[in-house]
């Protein structure tokens, strides 16, 4: 079945790697001040993309943090508006050494594009980009109303997005989001995201001594601060495996049998899921993997350190530890209370003489859920359908989308994820990368869900605000 | 009383500050070999500096690590030989940014020498280098034969401080040892240390996962290695301060009665000890902060790190977490069996599905206990109640000096430490400082040293080698 826009983009195919190479080599870390120019590097190139698509009133929207960019199209007169969103700030590449190819350095091998940022999120939004650029370079038209919104802060917990989107919310006022970010699942199986989990944050330090100690000196006589963390953290989750802070669980919708079920019937083999990881199943008992990853609230330390971590030793009592700690939330938890449990637990469990200090929040978000009869949805599971021949399975993600929970609260809206990265694409860690065949898919989906918006012209998606 | 060679001393002082300055200035790290070059510089000042003050026989003395440096002056017929000992290495200065003044760019103030190395071993070597060249120039003689040693590994063990001495030990051969090394205790009482703890330690390390996962999509469902590090941590101890690892106080000699009255009897207010060090007192029950110190072995995390530790978050379960761990051991104890103790504990606690790997050992050292009777340790005592007008305390060090424990096994001999260096003098923490006060106290205590062994010039030190 030859379509225009989609013959266009097949013959842009080269054009369209390059240009999301160059992306990908402008190191845009929002998490990390060392990387400021390449934040402002990029956004000065996606501005000049926003504008050379034809896109106007190309701007950026400012709340303090890092500037989301925008950009808009809206001569299709009577028909819904759409929110296009993606972001274009990536994770820190910690830890360098492990990276076969530089993490700035986009490398393609064996079909997959080798960098930090190429699967979350600067593939995927390259193929909304691309998808909108090409519908209006062939037909000088799109199929409703579009505003294109990149944030900059995803990977930093969205601090600053909620300001962006209430300060703006006149210009960003639309029928519903559609989503760039949120990986597929797994390249085995179409499915689509109806649900994230929400999060919270924090990082804080222990301190035991006024400085460190020679542990000869002072060895069997004092605090250690390393021995004191690893209580503290050892402390948050029972044997078991569950959370043990009190009240962790509050909030947390009971799993009905019905969900179970649904869980039950999507194919998912277990035992490859973990050899591929290579990690054993652990968790909170009674609950299957699943179960644990999408309907049930979790808690990592993503980071903890203190004394000498250079090479060979030193013979030093630290008297100060640092640690990370992220909360993973359901429907049903707010996510401050939460994070106000853990910490009044730590307090609580920190030994005498030893001070505690809590650095800054990270941004948080409540959990999501997309009504089951979104129109959108229902688009984007006829586009899935007709280019992979059957029905997705509706799944959910175990991570956190904020823009979902933000746009909930101030535009009354609901989220529709069409990512095209997979979750096996090591984002957030080394050797990060995007399938190509997935720039394909994702040009040829995007495609077709536009030419179902269009042929459904009269969709009206203003009933379906956010209840 | 007026000494020629004090008086010499005297004029000679602001040369010794700025030659110990010219010291500090190396960065003589030995755990780090990123500052190969420091270690290498360092040896050559001190080499042209053995040979310039009219010591014989200059040489590296090498057996696979950083080389110990050596010369000697043997022109005392029939008298007795001491080994002078000193280390020219120095501890990594992390966390550079608690330094008031940069670690390698010495700082006087206040009568103190701020940088790294200045009390712990430059300080109280140049001391015993100075008196030596003091000696030699003023009288063209010392009190009794003299062989210097310059060791470069005692921040790391002394590795190969055994095989040096081994093989070098025709060379060494001497009657006792008097080390420069193995700080005074407190700048408020005179005393004479009579014991050191051993120690032992290594580094490991625990792997969870084949790679760092994305804690939003793995979260809840897979191990995190932090979380294992610190139950591993946590289990080495019990609750109520003592060691859990069994095994571990195996061969530590019973504490007896009057070992508890002779350190009861030693002046020593708690309360400001600990408020000097910001710390509360923690470790074994049923001990005095004295005897946990002293004669009771004790094990601490020195370093303990996974994950992501740079600014700002990152959402990642880490797949792997290190920690450097140390052990300080008593009288009876075998410290290759009791790290191996510590290393079976860790190993049968690991998790099921996570990996545990050990790098390589630090140097071990047992502890060491100096007879009573030594010669060389009452000649000590004489020179310090002459300097200072009362007998000094005899008391123990918590630290480690592998040296005492290598001599004794390899030549037979004991060692007497007389540094002058003072054990609050932040070693192996920023801002070390050496007192310039310790200078003087130093080279006058050096001096008197020497004039009484050349008094009791029949003295022979041979009949005590150690049984």
């Amino acid at each position: 079945m030859s379509d225009p826009v989609l013959d266009y983009l097949e013959t842009e195919k080269p054009a369209i790697v390059q240009r999301l190479l160059e992306l990908i080599r402008v190191p845009s870390v929002s998490a990390d001040p060392l990387y400021e120019q390449g934040m402002s590097q990029i956004r000065e190139v996606l501005l000049e993309r926003l504008r050379g698509m034809g896109l106007s009133n190309v701007q950026t929207l400012e709340a303090g943090g890092h500037p989301a960019l925008y950009g808009e199209w809206l001569k299709a007169r009577d028909k819904p508006t759409l929110l296009v969103y993606g972001h274009y700030d990536v994770q820190p590449p910690d830890p360098l050494e492990q990276w076969l190819s530089p993490p700035f350095e986009p490398e393609i091998r064996d079909g997959r594009i080798y960098g930090r940022g190429a699967s979350d999120d600067k593939g995927p939004s390259s193929i909304a980009l691309e998808t909108i650029a090409a519908f209006l370079r062939v037909e000088n038209r799109l199929p409703c109303n579009m505003k294109v919104m990149l944030e900059g802060e995803e990977e930093t917990g969205s601090r600053s997005l909620g300001a962006i989107v209430h300060n703006y919310r006149e210009l960003l006022t639309a029928d519903a989001v559609l989503s760039a970010d949120g990986a597929r699942w797994r390249p085995d199986l179409i499915t689509v995201n109806v649900g994230s989990r929400g999060n919270a944050g924090f990082e804080f330090t222990v301190r035991t001594a006024a400085k460190d100690l020679h542990s000869g000196r002072h060895g069997g006589a004092v605090a250690n601060a390393l021995h004191v963390m690893a209580g503290l953290i050892t402390g948050l989750h029972a044997p078991d495996g569950s959370v043990a802070v009190p009240g962790f669980y509050d909030g947390a919708l009971a799993v009905d049998d019905t969900e179970r079920r649904a869980i039950a019937g999507i194919p998912f083999d277990e035992e490859s899921h973990f050899a591929a990881l290579g990690a054993e199943p652990v968790g909170e008992p009674g609950y299957t993997t699943l179960e644990r990853l999408w309907l049930r609230p979790c808690l990592d330390v993503n980071g903890m350190w203190g004394g000498y971590t250079g090479l060979g030793g030193k013979t030093v009592i630290p008297s100060e530890a640092y640690a990370k700690v992220t909360m993973r939330l359901v429907p049903g938890q707010d996510p401050s209370r939460i994070s106000r449990s853990v910490k009044d637990y730590l307090i609580q469990r920190c030994p005498d003489g030893c001070e505690m200090h809590f650095g800054a929040d990270r941004g948080q978000s409540a959990a999501y859920e997309l009504p089951s009869d979104h129109p959108l949805l229902g688009a984007v599971e006829a586009a899935l359908t007709q280019t992979h021949g059957a029905a997705p399975h509706r799944v959910r993600v175990g991570g956190t989308l904020p823009v979902s929970d933000i746009v909930r609260r101030e535009l009354g809206i609901d989220t529709v994820m069409f990512s095209f990265s997979t979750a096996d694409e090591d984002i957030h860690a080394p050797n990060e990368f995007f399938r190509l065949s997935s720039i394909d898919d994702g040009l040829r989906a995007w495609t077709w869900l536009f030419r179902h918006l269009d042929a459904a012209s009269a969709r009206d998606f203003t009933g379906f605000h956010h209840r």
